[in-house]
């Protein structure tokens, strides 16, 4: 169905727009009427994805400013489709000429090459991170969605290449460029970062999601699993190399009885003793925190020497100039939790169906407002 | 969209049934026509999931005898609904009377009940797994459609608890009980089950699945990604908690320089040098083996006893009876094998009209054909 | 996608079967947990479809006995799909080995050939009326969420040939075997039918349905508009070649001040003063009775000797033999009624995220049942 | 699924916009790579609907100007989604002040008011016929597609209030600004229409759509048949009341032996002695001329008082100022044109997995070029 660039069943999201086109944007078809949005609301998660933050992200300013197309009317939502638009402004296609006919290792150019039949050898085109711009204005409105339902979506950075978080301050996130919870680990990372510029290599990393507030049964029981759905949704996003909900893969080598979260009473509620389940069993919400991790290779787009081949089958060698993240893994960190937002909202919206008692009571509901009201 | 029940955008599978009702089954809509087909085709892969094969699967035998009941004529698929029944036979509900109001641990129970409203307390319900015998008889007419474009989805144990294959035997796969391609290993890993089964206690373990002889170009540059809906398709497994493609979770650590593979030219085709991508790029096959690995956790139903509550919302303990892998790694091989299948015949499909080229080449084809021939 | 068999978006219907295969049935993914289902609950609809009951039908006499395989559970639909099964009792190929290479007239034969690529000559396959068997048990568990709803679907047969009613007594519509709501009318057409039937010929008609209790709202304002979703429906059934909306095509006719539907106040709610629309505006219900009517083409099996071709490109004639209704309006009108249910289920369904307050109300509720209840 | 602005399964439309809002457009997604496309190409088919071509449409001059904002790079698609934005330049929001708590006879207005809780009063907003701009503009692309398949789409006005056509002269249809087919009831018309602005009134119309150049074959034999898509694009357009296809509603008038077209060969080919199935037969295109016709309502904007209610349940009355079109008829026949062309083009991208035969085909051309080409 289609060329795969529209997300969700419910909360449908359609994006758009190449890295070095006229404009990136996207439609969002299924956002409930009611909800207040404005620029301003979406603006803050684009300029956390946006580059030019630190030393570590491009020189690139575009301010990536959003534009609110349709479906907002007095501040709120009107049900219809939102249409969300950025304008590219600094794009520099010259940058790219000499890249023009040769498919550059780690990137998407050969495959998409051998699908379309051309080379859009401007930044990558459509496979460009620039991509994600999209998905994070969409994305930007599931979140508010979520959070008008005490639902909270924290992402991180867990690693920068070998450096790894050994403790968690929630706090700290924000105070460092790197997105890391852990002030130690953030300047060892820093260091370790300055010397891949200096090597004129890249890293790579892991991001870490937390949810909390999420009720249990949210996601269905078959293919459409809370857990898959995320696990589509992050390895969507360009770069990311693996997934894991709990104790993901270490899971693999523990024993059942480990294993298992005992259920327990806490304060009237169902609780578990632990959570090695990542708050997802048979693929519903159980209530729990649900925590996941993506892997994010390093960015393949590095100044150092590689060996390649061209369009015509020559082989050749490429050193690849112009504007690169050494770690995109800092501003992949909105784009997860966006991502998330996406997924979640869609999983929320489909569960209101999930019972005759909800239906009826909306139906209701909707009998009683039947009569114009003051 | 639905309970979530559906796979697929253009080779769509509509799988039903629960653990003790009546049968399981599965509806196959956009298989195109002239397939071969038959029971005696779909058959061995329903074979090689079946429990009751060895020691360390579950004694409960009921010969899970599809049954072809439409789409096939004369021998071939008709482009029309394949409807594929299997009868349950052997289901005896008793044996889940004593967890009728408890929450197993590690199990969809609690999320179930919340979402639903309700307990179907008979093995699991729709999410035990025996809903995976659906999907690996869809995926079945999958695979034989990749057969016939010379393309081979193989999946194997890498690993059962903490015992991983050092070494690769393709032959040996399929010549011992645990589907492991390395013969000490699977050696070892038995007498690691051995102890497990003694403790009433379970393990969980690593699948791995090559693909070869996919051409570039499969998988869509945005969120339809092959690997995405590898992902997805993949965490749709009951008990599986995590997906890694190629380099996977290990990329995160290392430097571009290190991980992106470098193009060559080899007998006048492009080739790679290395395989970090797991034979994927920017989410289209990259003409390389497809390599990824799925985390199986442990099978939560073990005999010990474990903390719990109860739909009463009183603590209590559970011990659970009833037929249980020790290990569900070596049933699951077959199903993360047609699940692949699924996600690769979907991607092919739809890369069918990615060119206009392609479009009017299929014009012109059915043009010629448009006199009725002998 | 797919290959058209499976139909809507939150109350997903994927159905299977061909005439003179083994079986015919429906998988629904979507139906919300707690509905009181059984095989007693479903069967009465599709012994309204079934042949045999006069001498205007069929007389295949094949019971067509529905079975639950699954989504059913203590009398109460589960929210996991609904797996329905007809198997075919009376199918007898034979009858149809004349007309193996040769294509009917006003069939689907000739298309379906040039699609596919072979001829399943057994009375039509899967383009047999036999198909709309799936739908009817389908539409049969969407009738009884209308019910519950207070919605009532009532379907009719507003013409027979060129005999129209002229009066309207509900009460008549399932006192004679044409299910028109007009004695006088019904005994006209019957003797119409009768001269048809000693001719080897057969007649065509109108069915109108109109539904009841329907709030507006339900239906979205662009591609899912509420008429159109019901005009899809309607021609995707056998021999319709036609649909309207209340004024339908005589609307075309009028002048905007008579077509327009004045508002007025009555009894404390919005009401119209008319009813031109047939109940949707702008592709939402209205709150007026929802009517609409669909034109059906006579039978195209007829015993009379008539012009074509055969596969291998030869002028041919043919006499079509075996069963077949000189009408199908009576049968087809219970497709009318259940095929509308289906659509109007997945536009209510749909609705239920249509307000940010639907959903705040569902989670605050949510909330609330997160403690186990005695 | 979605609050219903996407259409189509390959060619995925995802339309945005109000009529009095920043702009409107569309996202099409699964258009293949390599189709010549331009803004100049695009916007001929916007200026078709555009109003201010003559005195029986409204004077707003909007230009309606198409940007292309991806999708296409130099001079061809590219298989990624193209973003198509058309600004409006001329909204005057405070024709509408006047209506603001209104609703008007015969609109959206109180349908949307109960589905979503609020007016959008300016001009409808989302229920604009403006709405459409986003269709013609991605169905302009469809169209060009169908056309390098030699496939002709051709619309028409058949009938303007009471005044039919009775001849045929397709030269005629864009000599008159009414779009008929016919000269002397394209005067008749004129005549009818002046004496409807006159009054203040409006009328609605007939428009014939006839398809030339469709191979057998394409649609699906059960739900999405041709004729069943068709039905649903047309009754999506606002206005439409009425779908019918070859005999349409006449057909229930028929006997089988009348309406049946035999078959017979001509110059080597099938054919088809008559054409009242209207090109499709089961579902699926016969070969012959693909003929369909939709009724279209008057205007229901009209400037002589009306009766109604207002959103606090008062009664009132309402005379409608502001630009409004006698007749839509004229400006609809481009939007059912690139309507029946989306349907077309999704129609015959899904044909192209119909049998085994196309996909090893497609395949082995893949193979082909797996080599890098000078």
């Amino acid at each position: 169905m289609s060329q795969g660039s529209i997300f969700g069943k419910q909360f449908c999201v359609s994006t758009f727009g190449e890295s070095h086109g006229k404009a990136v944007g996207v439609v969002v078809d299924g956002c409930p009427a009611g909800l207040p949005l404005s620029e301003e609301i979406i603006q803050p998660y684009l300029d956390r994805r946006r580059p030019g933050q630190s030393a570590y992200t491009t020189g690139r300013q575009e301010g990536d400013a959003v534009e609110i197309l349709s479906g907002v009317f007095e501040g709120k939502t009107t049900g219809t489709p939102i249409g969300l638009l950025i304008r590219n402004k600094d794009a520099k296609s010259k940058d790219y000429s000499n890249i023009r006919d040769i498919f550059r290792p780690g990137h998407a150019d050969y495959g998409f090459f051998q699908k379309f039949g051309f080379r859009d050898y401007r930044g990558g085109g459509r496979s460009s991170g620039r991509e994600t711009i999209g998905r994070v204005a969409a994305g930007a409105i599931a979140e508010e969605i979520l959070k008008s339902l005490d639902i909270e979506v924290l992402a991180y950075a867990k690693a920068i290449g070998p450096v790894e978080c050994t403790s968690f301050d929630e706090h700290e996130i924000f105070e460092n460029p790197l997105y890391m919870p852990d002030e130690e680990a953030a300047e060892v990372a820093e260091g370790f970062l300055k010397k891949c510029m200096e090597r004129r290599d890249s890293a790579g990393g892991i991001i870490e999601c937390r949810i909390r507030g999420l009720l249990p049964g949210i996601g269905e029981p078959v293919f459409d699993k809370l857990d898959a759905r995320l696990a589509y949704g992050m390895l969507s996003i360009g770069a990311v190399k693996g997934f894991e909900l709990g104790a993901g893969f270490e899971a693999a080598q523990l024993q059942g009885s480990e294993n298992n979260d005992s259920f327990l009473m806490r304060d009237g509620e169902v609780a578990k003793r632990s959570n090695h389940s990542g708050g997802v069993l048979g693929g519903m919400s159980d209530g729990g925190e649900l925590v996941f991790r993506v892997a994010v290779k390093p960015t393949p787009s590095i100044g150092r020497e590689q060996d390649t081949v061209d369009i015509y089958g020559n082989e050749t060698e490429i050193e690849i100039k112009g504007r690169h993240d050494p770690v995109i893994v800092p501003r992949a960190v909105v784009v997860v939790e966006t991502m998330a937002a996406l997924v979640l909202v869609d999983g929320i919206l489909s569960d209101l169906s999930s019972r005759m008692q909800y239906v009826h009571d909306y139906w209701k509901k909707k009998e009683n407002q039947s009569v114009p009201q003051i």
